[in-house]
């Protein structure tokens, strides 16, 4: 299966991946969440080539996860926004930083600190069950796949 | 930059993604939460080559996300299983899966519905402040950069 042929698998971590699943567009992702909006400052960032970085600039902003404001006339500059869907990859940006922050090695660890706006300094998100406010792990949660994904895996394993 | 070197940048969203920042590996992480753990059965389900498959695999292993198991002799085979860093990643999982059921096409939604085992069956997963307990979104979210990170990025941007 070719890459771009992913989102044909039905499944929502499939459809998220095959837009966002790649190590540059997270970073890029990461540095507008940072508020560090132009091509440049992104590039010294990231330690991406120009080439790399306006491929996956362009590619963000086909699927809609981020627009371009020009803030500068002759010759027309840009500064790049998240979007409404870009703004909701927030929850997986959170989980991949506490992640990074667990394994990832000392002398780096939480090097990003998340407060919520209205408590104290020391808040931090976590996931919890919707239904009993407790937090909810991997090993308490059950699946439920719907019928057309179940039959789509079942056609795939024939 | 080259891609591995992606881990120098001190941030712990860097240093994920420097391991598990790619379409294919996150699909064979999801594979092994659905407990869809051998070779064959993950080629079939994600669409991928054995050699793209056997590469990744190889990474994750090196990377302590999965390990393998033999479940048969002569030749010996191998289930993979996710370890307790692989698990870990279950809160980026819901958070692709949200994102995609939201954003993803209409007919395709929701294909995969997560609870709480000991809760009502509609329960899911939700991110919360660990202070306050109200749901936490990116715009009440405040970042605190530590001061190594703050230095390292000033060297990036000088």
């Amino acid at each position: 299966m070719k890459k771009r042929d992913v989102s044909e698998i039905v499944c929502s971590i499939a459809r998220a991946v095959a837009e966002i699943g790649d190590t540059w567009k997270i970073l890029i992702i990461k540095e507008l969440f940072l508020h560090n909006l132009r091509f440049d400052a992104i590039g010294r960032q990231t330690g991406m080539s120009p080439h790399s970085l306006s491929t996956r600039l362009a590619e963000l902003e086909n699927d809609g996860i981020i627009e371009r404001r020009p803030y500068q006339q002759g010759p027309t500059r840009y500064e790049y926004y998240l979007t409404e869907k870009g703004i909701d990859l927030w929850p997986m940006m959170v989980a991949l930083n506490q992640w990074g922050d667990k394994w990832g090695s000392p002398e780096t660890q939480e090097p990003l600190n998340i407060s919520h706006k209205t408590c104290s300094a020391d808040s931090r998100p976590v996931v919890v069950c919707s239904d009993c406010g407790e937090p909810m792990h991997a090993r308490q949660a059950e699946v439920h796949m719907s019928a057309q994904s179940a039959n789509d895996r079942a056609t795939r394993s024939a």
